[in-house]
């Protein structure tokens, strides 16, 4: 016996700017959960290509197609939500809930707020490797947390559709300051992109700077480990660049913590302290576990 | 119709000293192509369990069991090999090839040339997070890496019986020196291991110094890419310690010139060097997949 569908949300149509990884993704669900989905995309190929996919219940390049939507959510890249096109400002009806998905909060709510009475600052944290009008997938939310970052004077009643948004396609709600979620992503995802593409750069210069053989050799001896470290330094350079440009602060402040980490690791090398580092590595595997949901 | 099995090994019985994840692998990969396996182990308790999982055709605590075979394969951590006890030295058959697992191999190679003429360095690139006596498998070895670091003394005929022994296995044989081996894994495989560590301990301390939401909120949201890139971080502290106590100079070169790209790409941040950084990160992008076989 097929689940009953959830109860619409009270909104009317929901309106997506943007038929990416995240935008794609969230319309597909909806659609399956029998809303109306209006969808503002920027290329002519891009909207025939959503509408080839069905992303959408109607995909336009005219801003005129949020009309009538009582949700809109912006999923746009950080750069284009951090100056966000007047077209787009004038296009959004006063009277709907406003929320983004972007992965940095402190600059979009502090952007957003003076803009739009009904805006609310969420980061549905889901993704894959792939972005475009070709990425979205359906259930990519599905157990993965979304965070709303609310300030004091964020309307209640918006926040509770996008809560009851969130759940509706399967996420883990979660609330917190804009800055702590910011000082939280610089730890678990930003720097963790620097870190892995510092070790493919080195892997790279140091192998060049050895005997002739040796880049070949260490291209032929990387395994599992080394491409499980390796995998988000090696992956989508505009996003990477646009999180540490629009969360530098904390980005920097967890560079500094992690380099005092690694110069003590490095200290007990150089000093021959294989007690202490065995300690070292032991509370590392201890930690890990508490890190995996 | 099943495939013909491979022609026995020239070399009469085969010698295992050691059934953990390597040892108990290769042992059960080599009695399924009909060998004789006869090993050697250090605990009562291991040798009965390896006797009730059928790791070998003959089992014991007694070294005597090697007596008679034309190879051994000594699968012992790198300190046991660094340090071979005197009853494994009176044991290992005068005439029959040696060879070992180690993944550091210019000291291990320097320790052994001297203890027997018919030592090979050998190191099978396979893993999996299991150890001891439970985690050998069939089949680890097929398609990794098995490099040999032959010494200008070392024995060809020893050799060509090493390598018949990985290819019988379904290994890939590659042979190169012993420093340029160990300077190679250092940046593919310890490095990794610790700027892996400094990761989970950075996320661990930086939360803890926040606001009292912020460990919570790290553990919360860590997600994938946080999770690959401490696998490794979070593997086994003996293993981990071990490699960087035996590879101690190379793993310090590599982490040298890893804090110089770190320190790179922390200045493009500093800086404000969007367009740097973007460069930078798509170089990694592009290095990836030549580290991936």
């Amino acid at each position: 016996m097929a689940e009953a569908p959830a109860p619409l949300l009270p909104c009317g149509p929901i309106g997506i700017v943007g038929l990416g990884l995240i935008g794609g993704s969230l319309a597909l669900d909806l659609l399956a959960q029998g809303h109306t989905v209006r969808a503002w995309v920027h290329r002519p190929s891009t909207a025939q290509r959503a509408s080839e996919r069905h992303l959408a219940t109607e995909v336009s390049t005219d801003p005129g197609v949020l009309e009538g939507c009582g949700l809109v959510v912006l999923a746009l890249p950080l750069d284009r939500l951090l100056e966000p096109p007047a077209e787009l400002l004038a296009a959004l009806p006063p009277g709907a809930v406003i929320t983004d998905v972007g992965s940095v909060k402190a600059p979009v709510l502090a952007r957003w707020r003076g803009l739009h009475p009904r805006f609310v600052a969420s980061h549905p944290m889901a993704g894959t490797a792939q972005a475009g009008v070709e990425a979205g997938l359906a259930g990519l939310f599905s157990g993965r947390p979304w965070v709303a970052t609310p300030a004091s004077d964020t309307d209640p009643v918006a926040l509770d559709l996008v809560r009851a948004l969130a759940e509706l396609v399967g996420a883990r709600w979660l609330t917190c300051g804009a800055a702590e979620h910011d000082r939280a992503v610089a730890l678990i995802s930003h720097l963790p992109v620097l870190v892995s593409a510092a070790l493919l750069q080195t892997a790279d210069r140091c192998g060049a700077a050895g005997p002739s053989e040796l880049p070949g050799l260490v291209r032929a001896l990387a395994s599992s480990g080394f491409a499980d470290t390796t995998r988000v330094g090696g992956g989508n350079p505009e996003l990477g660049t646009l999180m540490a440009r629009c969360n530098h602060d904390a980005v920097l402040a967890a560079l500094a913590g992690y380099r005092r980490q690694l110069d003590d690791l490095e200290q007990r090398v150089r000093q021959g302290d294989w007690d202490g580092l065995r300690q070292d590595l032991e509370e590392s595997a201890q930690l890990r576990p508490q890190f995996l949901s």
